[in-house]
């Protein structure tokens, strides 16, 4: 973990916030976990990140309070939910996915956002462009868009994404 | 630049996005862009960051057209001003401010911003508390907040930025 030692004589919250957030993989991490995520498998199987890397990634989390580490009644496995805290980094990762959308997305979108009430899409202020409502992250729904290229990987996320999905819905059923 | 690598086998824009953006020292560089800084001596002075991996940020940066590099006329100096696509990172810059402000600036946020026309506050969704308006970065001044501590650097962003400052301003007259 070479990055926050690095940051710790800058000063500014934009380094705070990367020294929290800012390592390699954690934003895909937490996009994950807005798309469902909860238990250590679903994140290695949907983005194939070394488990050591994963391991280190949410330890550093935990501690931070991004995610909140519990046991699954029933189950028996740990599951990483998003705080209140780590919910606040949706306009983040919505803000870097909107701008790869723009200038990356040849072919569109992989996917799009949407008012999960009426289906109008999120703009970059979380407003719906249907009903101008400011919408909260628990109903907003992702789906495939335009440029969406079916993966190849079967794991459970990859799976559940296929069809539209509300944020923060958990994939396996409570 | 081990990230991009890492990242090319993950869908999604967050990848292609953090491929640009994502590698250690980016965000602050281009942070530092918004607050004026242009020349390599700028970025040097006020980030303390190794030479040698600045040069390669920027390099890379220019490449993704998150930069545009032009000699300045008079100086001969290299300048690397933020391009259109550049600067739409501005609210992902201003999400993560607004985080660490929230979570890790116990005194307060060190650093405020405001709608420079009636000083009126950006809100998370780039619109003033005061008059309501939409604010374009241009538009927006950074003031040292209730949490600001001067920093001991007399580097020139330093300096400039003890006092209010329009985004974009070049740190020196063009």
């Amino acid at each position: 973990m070479a990055l926050p030692k690095q940051y710790t004589r800058q000063p500014g919250s934009l380094a705070r916030s990367l020294e929290v957030v800012g390592e390699r993989w954690t934003l895909l991490i937490i996009r994950d976990a807005f798309y469902g995520a909860r238990r250590f498998g679903d994140f290695v199987g949907h983005l194939g990140i070394p488990r050591a890397v994963l391991t280190n990634r949410l330890l550093h989390l935990v501690e931070h309070g991004v995610f909140a580490k519990a046991l699954a009644s029933g189950s028996g496995y740990a599951e990483y939910e998003l705080t209140s805290k780590g919910r606040q980094l949706w306009t983040v990762i919505y803000g870097l996915i909107r701008w790869g959308d723009e200038h990356y997305a040849d072919a569109g979108a992989p996917r799009v956002f949407e008012h999960a009430a009426d289906g109008g899409r999120i703009d970059a202020y979380s407003r719906c462009a249907r009903c101008g409502q400011s919408v909260d992250v628990h109903d907003i729904q992702a789906v495939p868009g335009p440029g969406f290229v079916p993966p190849e990987s079967q794991d459970a996320l990859t799976v559940a994404m296929l069809q539209p999905r509300r944020l923060l819905e958990p994939l396996r059923k409570l």
